[in-house]
């Protein structure tokens, strides 16, 4: 067996990364919601002056990655790898960004779980040796994803009641193989092992249900997490999901108390923080920047304050596309998890 | 620096993984082309039987990978991870045949880079220690691609000068911490080092000339890690792009010419490989299952016969999609390295 693997799943670093940073950008909806406060950037205007809203989205991609550097006052010409990705066709979004980052660069697709499938690589990079900084991001924008997936936004559709709404925001964590400096915003925070997911299909075909069609990834990924690594529920002061929104969040607790597994009181889903609980945003967040940016602006400052030591960070994506719902296929779903931990708990 | 890091981009592996088995499948027009005899799979049918060309394609997908694992008699349930990725929106593909292997699996996307990026990951993942064994595979399909990309396939456009073809074909590749057995197809290549490509772009707009696009990536990417690794191009019995076709093959020489570097006698194209000369295939193949089932079929059976003892393995992609190519965005770039080496070279 690989010398740091252990069960099916499962990657333990034994020189475990540090988060050393993080940048967040978020349009206007996000900054008046419950997380407001936190977020490093919140726009006005979520076209930003530019002349579309995919030419956006790319430049919050780009900013959130470059705040992420700028409060450690690191270079873009040293960073070892970006790695990232994004929702529209040919994750374009990432691409483009990393034209401008110019740093080596690695695009990844795991749906809205791509912030932590982004996090699990750079770790793996790091803790192997074959990088000292890695820049993971990811980013989604109501916009452009409303118009590629579903409807011309002309239309002004009514959301069905499990419809979730997708975040407009990017969020970048900056992984260091050691400390950067006395004024790195986080300094304490580790990522001591990850869960690769597998593609899990319970056979949902309504694509205004994501939540449901990825809770059975995040249960699988949460399980399988816990059964490699002998932990329990209880060692983790948070298990956090990416955006199963409401509905999606019920159907995970249900699943997990199907394998005797109890999460009341010990997990939230980004999709429920990030939004007041309105019609407007129908079962909650979603989207790759829900996660992304509510783990960057959010829980890396509970986490470095203390509020959460131990956390279970786990981004689940929808692996759909336009063409596959066209065809009649089912909705496969993924998740992929972290645990981060305070140094003070090792 | 990270222990395992050289120069700028370059990873080196101590712990080099074996490429023990690949598998590939390719539709009869491959078949009929220079390398047909080689392929493990050649479909008369391009639909296979499948309602549509998107399940064939991901049939061939998950075929190639099964018979990657066959022929080393190596079950699906002890693969450490599946990593690969398509052109298809939202890598639909991979994702679909993901959920049939049940695997761990990583969603990549690097459009035609994406066999390089593939093997470049699963050779960090074993690295590192944590995989013993990554099946690395990407594909393509000429009526997924042409009818998204471009054009609805009972249109019969005519194809400009400068188009190339997308290859219908998926290519497995699996490596391993070790050799597996007596029986393995390949019993001593290695990866020893991979180069992180960056994004370039040096303008080009014609999405019918994704050759030139492509070519500088490829140039950065070459020249980066000769110099990352103090090697020379005479070190290379091979250096294998992955589907510049004739055009951007010229382009690249010339490019790298600039820079003092001469290709010539040891440069090859994947695009320029697989398909007749004939006008039928415009400038060459393309695709990522071009360099996938190239390399799987014919590359590393030279490298085990001894024809070729170190190749550079250098895929490329042209991050457009048909949104920013209709938004009048330019091309960028991208190009994964991958070096290649006989055992008996070390």
């Amino acid at each position: 067996m690989a010398k740091h693997r252990k069960g099916q799943s499962t990657l333990q670093f034994a020189d475990m990364p540090y988060l050393v940073s993080a940048g967040s950008v978020v349009s206007a909806q996000e900054g008046d919601g419950p997380l407001g406060k936190h977020f490093d950037m919140v726009l006005e205007d979520d076209k930003w002056g530019e002349d579309s809203f995919e030419k956006a989205e790319r430049r919050m991609f780009e900013t959130s990655v470059r705040i992420a550097l700028d409060k450690v006052r690191f270079d873009t010409n040293n960073l070892h790898c970006l790695l990232g990705g994004d929702l529209l066709n040919q994750i374009v979004t990432a691409g483009f960004a990393a034209r401008r980052i110019k740093s080596p660069f690695l695009g990844l697709y795991g749906a809205c779980s791509t912030m932590a499938e982004s996090m699990l690589l750079g770790s793996v990079l790091i803790g192997g040796g074959y990088a000292d900084t890695a820049a993971c991001a990811a980013s989604s924008h109501f916009s452009t994803a409303e118009r590629q997936y579903r409807f011309p936004l002309e239309m002004g559709k009514t959301d069905t009641p499990t419809a979730q709404h997708t975040v407009t925001g990017a969020g970048c964590v900056l992984l260091s193989s050691e400390p950067m400096g006395k004024d790195d915003p986080f300094t304490r925070i580790r990522v001591e092992a990850a869960t690769i997911g597998r593609v899990i299909d319970l056979g949902i075909t309504d694509a205004n249900n994501m939540g449901a069609a990825m809770a059975p990834a995040a249960a699988d990924t949460i399980l399988t997490h816990l059964n490699d690594t002998g932990r329990k529920a209880e060692d983790f002061d948070l298990i956090i999901t990416g955006d199963l929104g409401w509905f999606g969040a019920e159907l995970l607790t249900s699943l997990c108390r199907e394998h005797e597994l109890d999460l009341s009181g010990r997990h939230l889903d980004c999709g429920n923080l990030i939004y007041p609980p309105v019609v407007k945003y129908g079962c909650g967040g979603s989207g790759c920047g829900c996660s992304a940016a509510t783990l960057a602006a959010h829980l890396l400052n509970k986490m470095e304050h203390g509020d959460v030591r131990r956390m279970l960070f786990v981004a689940t994506g929808a692996l759909l596309s336009p063409g596959t719902s066209m065809q009649g296929d089912t909705i496969p779903g993924i998740a992929h998890a972290l645990s981060l931990v305070r140094e003070d708990m090792l």
